[in-house]
């Protein structure tokens, strides 16, 4: 019934490719980074990984739903970063949890954090353990003490529909496909579509302002939050439901983006749509991708407001199997549950021609029920999709290959992007290796785009991918640091983006947030190390 | 070359209308409200006031920006609240500042904060003055303290603009004509209207969240902020210029609706808009509200983001002389910098008449430079603009007429209606008085609308006025919260929201509130008393 997660790698277990797959794909890469035949290592067993055992047992009261399985403390050690996957992979889970809890309710969750304030337990946070900024794992400073891992995902229900207001009261451990599914009897639907949709859950959204791939307007969780309901320690947490209000700072806004340090997300009232019934889209070809980034700028301030607008640049389009004509692609559609799009998608056609950009398969206009396709972006759906897959099999054959995101206004564009590929590239020559580094725009805005880049490379010498990540990772974050750009668009900081989360951030908003945190969470249980020191 | 402000009502001074206006005004209220001859009496002179002597004397390197001008201390007594004029026009002015600091730079706001930490004094920011919810005045438990009152309006310049990314760096004292005039010649324009534009500041606007009057999709000054600077007792508070961030919560949200009590914005980037050469706008008129509001609804949740949407009941079309038919009227207006509108109005119109709504003179179409107009709209939007200024001529008939808005999710929309009418008709009704109360949609979201009410009537008998407006305002406000609405969608909290708001947001969300005024402002010198008590 319930299909295997993987417990060391991206999603579902099945989903890992046998080693013969994995052989071609170490050809295939070997031929794009130009390097010596790739090692093709095969995954840990449960028995072969090293984890310290449990150093506490859950008080009696607790055992209906907390437990020290060994499969179950080796799912929640990690969240799914390139790092999380090459540690997993090696075997290392030392910093696994003590214990699982699996939640059913909000007084399962108080009880944990009454047990955790008497006994100096550390309490994390767990949603669909999608992380890629090691928002979920133990850290370093309580490495010797308890940590009680909190899942939320039997918490999946969707509890209201108010189909009048076109909004929903849904529990946060519900994933992505969990809550469409129950919101579609009633014709509606969420439509937030972050990568890690398969997985990740409402209340890991709202704790990470995750970014849903409809790529203008509404982009963040943010924008679809009505109104949340979180314990923390000191009590609940609940805001109203409304539409807007101009009554003090927003309360959900300061959950948005908290990261599992003031309380645990337990239901939020979101805003759905109606299921779209009118679909527009075309796919553009430019020859230089400055011209595919002016149109966009356009499009991004004309007030169309399209549903999708994705650049690829022409090294994305080749890897994602667009296009391999060194074209920059840009993918523009439009939705509508209510008209006909047709003077929209037409104006877009307008910009996007007026730069240059060629449309070689013409408008595709859709209408519900009509499943015919747009070729072109059907297949970058579908990479999209598949590529944290990619990722775990790449780090099965000693590749580093990892995606690093963030947002600029638009007159900062030009330096950050020549920026981060000279600080990537040049980081990579430095011992040797060539490094494939593409760019997309996963969102734009009136005033900038949220440039996404995806880079390929091998380290020094096998076994050395952790190093060679660290050397990337920090050249890529120093860029978009020292060019005005934000350390992440949709990420979040976890514990990874720390260091350049400090020098994004004023420094009186972190000491607003200390001082939020010891009136909340007096004793420090929740999630330490995100976003601020205790 | 300065325009004189009124010391006492709102705006300029000449504003004011003449004894003879105010008869035949007095006339056209006893009309409508079916009572005796309204007595006209005559506004305070600056000698007639009674106002305490100033505590304080500037230290000697303040004198230069720093007065005890008895007509600058009027002007900074009060906001422009109902119960502000009524108070004002009846000559007390016991709460005055004891100075007003007419601060130039940012070394002047620190020079004051220095001096107001050693010596104890209470610092209110003040923007534009406007405040319709006792923002800007001394606190009742700060009766006998010192009070600087500090008057941001020279800062008032556009220091950058960035036309690649429609944004501007503006200081925070810009008034809404002082920032479009420096906007204009960049072909850019911020497009923020509140009904106080003419006066309010930018500063003022960020820290109360102001609502335009375009009416779906932008409307709080929130959506427009790309980032904000602001001095904190404790530190330079300045955020990172970005279309988007998912990095933590966000700061700026934390500035928003702050109200002047962590620090004092003195300056922010703001997103603008290209000035619209598309126009097309609709009046349409329904025999019933409830149509009215049906069609509102679905307009709201069409994705066809109209810049204006406004819905006025009969009441309000009357009063506005829209028309006087017992019609409700719905004003909806599109506008583009880049396309015709034509499919958006077409469909705008379709919803209308599928829910009875006939559009006697049909669609105005206009572009760049005609200025033919839809008489109904102006109509409309002159009455809006006028509207505070009626209010000071009604204090001086001793007419009680205010307004105060909400807003809230369709299902609730109503039993809050009813149950709000009643609620202050009921008021009046107890001592005998008929009341007029109309209700307009100035903001619409797919989720709910934010109703603007206006109510006039008069006091059990004069000299009443204050006791009379108490009780309307808070059976108003009890409905509001007992109806799962907010306090306020644009007017702010203040003193006068107060005890609602604290019925409305999170008790957590207060401590923490109270938490971070702790850690930025330790010595409680910041506008005390709006929002949480120190």
């Amino acid at each position: 019934m319930t299909r295997e997660r993987s417990f060391w790698g991206w999603g579902y277990a099945d989903r890992f490719p046998d080693t013969e797959a994995r052989r071609g794909m170490a050809e295939h890469a070997r031929g794009i980074l130009g390097v010596g035949p790739l090692e093709v290592q095969e995954p840990p067993t449960l028995d072969s990984i090293r984890m310290p055992p449990s150093r506490i047992e859950p008080p009696p009261g607790l055992s209906a739903f907390v437990t020290s399985d060994r499969k179950e403390r080796a799912l929640h050690t990690y969240g799914r970063a390139y790092r999380d996957l090459l540690r997993a992979f090696r075997g290392d889970f030392t910093p696994a949890p003590d214990l699982v809890a699996h939640v059913r309710t909000e007084e399962d969750i108080l009880a944990i954090f009454e047990w955790a304030k008497t006994e100096g337990i550390t309490v994390i946070p767990f949603g669909g353990g999608t992380s890629v900024v090691g928002g979920v794992e133990r850290p370093p400073s309580r490495s010797d003490s308890p940590v009680v891992s909190v899942n939320l995902r039997a918490m999946d229900r969707v509890l209201d529909v108010d189909v009048m207001s076109r909004a929903a009261r849904i529990q946060a451990g519900a994933t992505g496909p969990r809550l469409e599914e129950q919101l579609a009897p009633h014709g509606l639907t969420l439509r937030h579509f972050p990568q890690s949709f398969e997985l990740s859950t409402l209340g890991g959204w709202i704790v990470t302002r995750a970014g849903g791939h409809f790529a203008t307007l509404y982009t963040h969780i943010d924008d679809l939050v009505e109104s949340v309901r979180m314990l923390t320690p000191r009590g609940v947490w609940e805001s109203r439901r409304l539409p807007a209000s101009g009554a003090g700072p927003s309360p959900d806004r300061l959950v948005l983006g908290s990261e599992g340090i003031l309380g645990i997300v337990t239901e939020a009232w979101v805003r759905l749509q109606s299921r779209p019934r009118y679909r527009e889209s075309a796919t553009f070809h430019f020859a230089s991708f400055e011209s595919a980034v002016a149109a966009v700028r356009e499009l991004s301030q004309s007030g169309l407001h399209p549903s999708n607008c994705r650049l690829l640049d022409a090294q994305e389009a080749r890897i994602n199997m667009v296009t391999g004509d060194g074209s920059s692609v840009l993918i523009v559609a439009f939705e509508s549950a209510d008209h006909p799009l047709g003077a929209w998608l037409d104006r877009a056609m307008e910009i996007a021609s007026s730069h240059g950009g060629t449309c070689p398969r013409g408008p595709q206009r859709r209408t519900s029920g009509d499943r015919s396709a747009d070729a072109t972006a059907d297949a970058w759906k579908s990479a999209f999709v598949d590529a944290p897959y990619l990722q775990s099999a790449l780090v099965s054959l000693g590749v580093i290959a990892d995606t690093f995101e963030t947002a600029c206004t638009w007159d900062r564009f030009d330096a950050l992007h020549r920026a981060v590929r000279e600080a990537v590239i040049g980081t990579a020559r430095s011992w040797g290796a060539s490094c494939s580094v593409s760019c997309r725009f996963t969102h734009v805005y009136p005033d900038g785009p949220a440039p996404y880049y995806t880079f390929v490379t091998v380290p020094p010498s096998p076994g050395g991918e952790l190093e060679a990540w660290a050397k990337l990772k920090c050249a890529a974050s120093d860029a978009l640091i020292e060019h005005g750009a934000t350390i992440t668009h949709h990420h979040a900081v976890g514990r990874t983006h720390r260091p350049h989360y400090d020098r994004e951030r004023p420094e009186p908003f972190a000491a607003a947030l200390r001082a939020i945190k010891r009136e909340l969470d007096p004793t420090a249980m929740l999630n330490p190390g995100v976003l601020i020191d205790p």
